[in-house]
């Protein structure tokens, strides 16, 4: 319940904001599972710094902790063993702007008729406002400002005369937007993916019984192995030791976040059976092939650019080093620099290998470029350095159109490849040039076929966008 | 978001605990006003010590801040700074056994259709948990544990076609119990004082506006002049600097809680009319004549038995003088002393004065008697230390019902006159002798008439109590 | 080693700030005696509030922990359990002005030949500057301000060819000004008082051995029994379980403290024999024989005002009562009060029951009065009550002059009795009338006769004050 | 002064444990430059994570604050604001096994006749117990453990009677180890390197004066231009604005740590002229060439070897690629792992990238091989990935002797090395190769000529080591 200067995201202001991630363990008898979604967590904080929270379910009985900061922050021991029972969800944030309070972290835990449910989710609902309208038309009451609130609302609604199952899938065939859910209640554990499969969200086999997680680098840890991904318009219900599963919405276009493989997810998940390093590697590969440029190193913007710089490296034969050294202990306070110092922020995390770059015709890979205000400060930093030529090279598409489905993207305006040309962005960072990775390389580089969503790079939202004229 | 073990309250184990503070203030224009909230908070702080929490009201928008501690633990002058508005309200308090969760913190927000509303509670909801079924019957979900979100929930439902104190005065008629609240919506500041007017809430005077506080001790820091009680059975509306009244229940009986006036009040606040210090000093007069002792010395139990020692001094002629020392270091966390250390645990906090009571013949006057605990080891230490005689006297009547209007007294298995006569009392706590006060002597000393709640001695509740027989 | 803004300083700010507290415990065998010494510190707590320190000997091997805050703040029960050892000393600290360093807090722990010592001091060495400067003239170093540093650096000079008994008799015998010390090397605790005897130190024996404490008010938690006061310029050595004395001074003329009684000790110690409580009663008697009045009311200034007050009343036959509340819940940190609020800001402490003081002559007692500050706030606040008379009574003699042996007075010219006459407070403060205690009541208060140092009072300092004439 | 379980380390127990950071910063009038001593020390926190502080000189008077935690968390704003002074000195640490109590933290700060001296060191004095007890036998006390104090109290003797360059050059003289210092006196920054330059220090100008730092990497924040190394022997002292050189050794063999080309700096920093990064490369490059191995890919254990491994992918052409993610978000408290997950543990950072190793043979490179525990869980999980081969290859020498200069890297017994051959540590880890780099090879790639410290790896120690035969 209290608020930081974030300077850590201050200093990733050109990357996109991931704003969650989720996970649900079913270990029936097991009631010490708190423990495990704690390193759950762990593994998928990279999702979410903000908030951290875990609900248990024992019997039905739900309990609950969260509150701001990182898991390991957020979580004691002594915390921890309060928490029991053999059904438990977590979740970490990285909220919208402004938006710290810790009342708005998850899970959200609710008291229905005879019951508790807790819900945890990754993704944004589109239709809210209208929702939630409706619902207070008729005297409903609202204690967060998160989508959540609205299915937990909508779902109880239901079940005064529908069982669990039931009442979600009504719910879920009102709402609209992109949503990975897990939830718990009476003695299940519960999976959902919304009809486009936006945001990711996997199935893990257990010596004990099964884990929901955002992404499968969970698994590890856990020792627990991917057994599938959730489907597009499937919901699971896990209970008696054994997976249900339903499919509450017509076959739609299945339509991944492109963005999970290009920057969001770890490179030892695989989301929807491609695995993430190996997506972005080969976006290396591709950009090397589609933008090639004659130098002598090529370096990345760590850690985001690494795996695509390799790959470009290895592609275009020209040697791979490290251009910059970056700060690991970079934490959430730091005092002020003063006036003179302001400008030299960058520099708290990044340094140059001025050694290995002088005299040199640099390729810097990066994974993206949203805002394009780091590039601006790292290439002249490559410059001072005595680099001879800078050539930026972005392992994605153009970053034209905000994101509605769970990424925070920054409004339009702030998308710097929204307003200017490559050109205008090559002078304004100071690059001798700048090349992007096409959509269809992109493609080709997840190698999935067409079942993304590409709509942050060219503005085709797979879901109705309400106020995108705006 | 934290747990403590509140060894403070295990050495108050005999007295009843406050549940709440409350304070409303309405100053238009005036938009930091959220400081004078936290001074007020402060002056009510022996009201409540587990949370606390402002919420501000900018022109019907909404913001707050509630956190576990002392006002002074919560709230820092950035936090003060970021609260602006000019309507607020604050809350402290001590929760019921177990429930410290921050999420059952006030002030309670909540956003209905079209605004946010803005909740802070002192009392007990006695059919609270009917109204939560009923509603819960029809799709209600609850996300905390405390009556006052019932309260909002009837409230917006009935806004969505009524006006806020149509909405209000819908709602009062429906909850039954002891409830003073102050809440804040649209530009209003509102006070509501049950149909019995349990719990005290009173009207001060500003240079710019309004006060609302449970008690006129807040009213000095304040600048605040009393200007009278709410009425059992009334709600204030303040909107353009000026006082609606509204009368929502028919005339009952009025029955304020008459251990505001032994224990619980501050002694510089009046309430209903009737000074804490001056009633509080007449019961001990009038023990001093229902119950004499020849003695030597008169001492009292520090802090709360010592303006009524000073009266039973008075009117019997037997000097005062003090015989404990009270440690006043005693804060939250102690580590804790080793087994043979722990009989000495009430000497954490008291320590007998052993040349002012060595030899003599003394009376002790005490509050109230709730468990009996302390009492036996305090008079042991006056043995000890070399009295010849202790005589137990009682500021109040033996407590032998449970209360259900917002103290909390223990169960009744643990209220010591409950379950043993005097004499076996006596003998327990090794007094020469023990007295109360009479019911009838301490409506005498409260010299309000026939207008006060006994039930926590009588067992006569002004309300009915649905499971008293179990 | 964080430091904050004292405003419960800044409240108290019209009294003498103790400066420390000090305690030893000597149980062979038995090694979680840190325990010990944390809850005498909890009983010395009211001597500082600055720091907190232990310091504990195994077999010669001495480990510590100290840090800013309350004994509570500053220990928790893993710091406690990694204290083993059977010898342990333990000091609370209010440090003079600005001096709020961590490197000051105590114990002391330096490390000689063969060896390790630590050390614990109440007082002030008024030759300081002196004997550290010319022990720098031969090449010594500190690294600390506080006078213990130089203690502990002429003991190990001298521990080089002499046993710790005969170092710290030699060290003595250097040294000028106000200590009692609690030291602990070797198996042995030693405690050590000044020639004058100006601060206390007393001897308990317990079930296991002994214990040295500041005020025998320690005693009780410690289930030890008082054996005696060290001596003035005594050295105790408990070896063995034994007491070995040693006397290092020639007989000086004894000269206790004054202020120990009136202000600084707790009621429940005995001081060189004679028991606070005791004295400071029977100087409220011998004002009101000194300085009577007619009145209808005697009120305190609490809390160190209350026992003269009753004694005052006691001896007037005027009735006591109280005037004032005071807040129980100031802690340390305060949100600024806004310029309007500032004059206000004694009732975050302090307020009126105007009931009890409205139309009476009110007789107001205070134990000291050193700047006035204070007063002038609370005679207001009575008069505005409605108070038709506040007649005020010391019960100590005017300050005019400042303490150099422990005790933080202010300088000369802040003390007000310094530069203005009795009848210039009294209409400063607003009173009707003003009267001090004389000396020689005081004396025959304390009842120990020509044993006793009112310097402050008199001027007439039992040890030569180098800087006075400044 | 407080402790933590630093699991990090215990993750890292593989390593060597840098032991300090040092950092002088001389601005004659610039008084703020607290803040810039704060941006230094964040860029030297790789050499201690355990504590930091900072003390700064105004005219020779000293001021400073230390802590235990990283810079950002031991400083805020309001505590840079108070240290005023426009010479500053600071210091990071990581100390040795068990002493982390405060008081060994730095700067050490002295008062001595007529002023004071404040002290940063890294390294260690070889002769500290001899000359401890010497100084001790003469009636000298110590307060800390830290060897920087022995050498205060030696040059506070010399004072007496010299000038501070004077008495720190006879001070030196009689000081055997490795010690790279910064001191402050008078309006003095004084920077000085042991007589072989086992440990760095390096001279920078910035616009106002001068910079002295363990490494380079601190000038970039600082815009700072590296001048040079202070040479082994040398003692400069920046006063006027001037930088005066003082030689006080004869012409020793120098040898510096080659440790901190392999591990400790930061590949950004130059030391005594040659940049870490291409030292760290050429490693990479002649370990391809001293134990080539055909494989498919060339991974790093990140981060520490990922610079040799890029160097060792490009001479061997083999492709290079990631095989680990490390975890980003890994602090100092963890909850335990249960029984069952403990052997887990290691995956808290790493995990395998199971798709970019499955099926392949593997070269993985790591910068040393100190105990041998993280590798054997590391290539276990590489061949549960699925890889065929896995090949480990070590950029340095086997570590077989303890160093006494101020690196922890263990006692002999638990150096892996110094007990097993390569072959059983090859088993021992379960790869299907193992090879080291020579100490000859290690030579060419650091580029400098036989001016290096390989006593780890060969036993011979530059300076006579007392204990070495235990």
């Amino acid at each position: 319940m209290y608020d930081w200067i974030d300077n850590d995201a201050a200093f990733e202001q050109d990357k996109p904001l991931d704003e969650c991630g989720i996970i649900g363990i079913y270990a029936p008898g097991k009631t010490d599972i708190a423990r495990n979604v704690y390193f759950g967590l762990h593994a998928l904080q990279h999702r979410g710094q903000d908030s951290a929270g875990i609900a248990v379910n024992a019997g039905g009985k739900i309990q609950y902790y969260k509150e701001r900061g990182l898991v390991q922050e957020v979580f004691n021991d002594e915390i921890i063993e309060r928490l029991k029972g053999d059904i438990a969800i977590g979740h970490v944030r990285y909220p919208a702007k402004g938006d710290t309070h810790v009342i708005n972290a998850m899970p959200l835990v609710v008291y229905y008729k005879g019951g508790a449910l807790a819900l945890a989710h990754n993704g944004s609902i589109v239709n809210a406002d209208v929702l939630k309208e409706e619902m207070q038309e008729h005297g409903a009451i609202f204690q967060t400002s998160v989508d959540v609130e609205i299915i937990a609302v909508l779902i109880a609604k239901h079940l005064k005369d529908h069982s669990i199952e039931e009442a979600a899938l009504k719910t879920l065939r009102t709402i609209k937007g992109a949503y990975a859910l897990v939830m718990t209640a009476e003695e299940k554990l519960i999976g959902i993916r919304d009809p486009h499969g936006i945001r990711p969200l996997c199935i893990g086999k257990t010596k004990e019984g099964f884990v929901l997680s955002s992404e499968s680098c969970a698994f590890s840890l856990l020792e627990a192995k991917l057994v599938r991904d959730v489907q597009p318009g499937e919901m699971v219900v896990i209970e008696n030791n054994e997976i249900k599963s339903y499919q509450f919405s017509e076959k739609s276009k299945q339509a991944g976040c492109s963005f999970e493989y290009t920057y969001i997810a770890r490179p030892d998940s695989d989301i929807d059976t491609r695995n993430v390093y190996m997506a972005r590697s080969m976006s290396g590969r591709m950009l090397a092939k589609e933008a090639p440029v004659e130098a002598d190193l090529v370096i990345s913007v760590p850690d985001s650019g690494t795996v695509a710089a390799i790959g470009y490296a290895a592609e275009s034969g020209i040697p791979y080093g490290e251009g910059f050294i970056k700060n690991r202990y970079i934490g959430r306070t730091f005092i002020q620099p003063d006036q003179r110092m302001r400008k030299l922020s960058v520099r708290l995390k990044l340094n140059v290998i001025t050694d290995n770059v002088k005299g040199k015709r640099i390729v810097m890979v990066d994974d993206s470029l949203v805002r394009g205000t780091t590039s601006t400060g790292i290439v002249k930093m490559l410059i001072e350095a005595g680099a001879k030529e800078v050539h930026v090279r972005v392992a994605s598409p153009p970053v034209t159109s905000p994101c509605f489905f769970g990424i925070d993207t920054s409004d339009k305006k702030e998308l710097i490849a929204s307003t200017k040309s490559i050109d205008e962005i090559c002078e304004m960072i100071g690059a001798n040039s700048l090349a992007y990775l096409s959509i269809e390389a992109m493609k080709d580089a997840i190698a999935l076929g067409d079942v993304l969503c590409f709509a942050c790079f060219d503005g085709k939202y797979p879901i109705e966008v309400p106020n995108l004229e705006e």
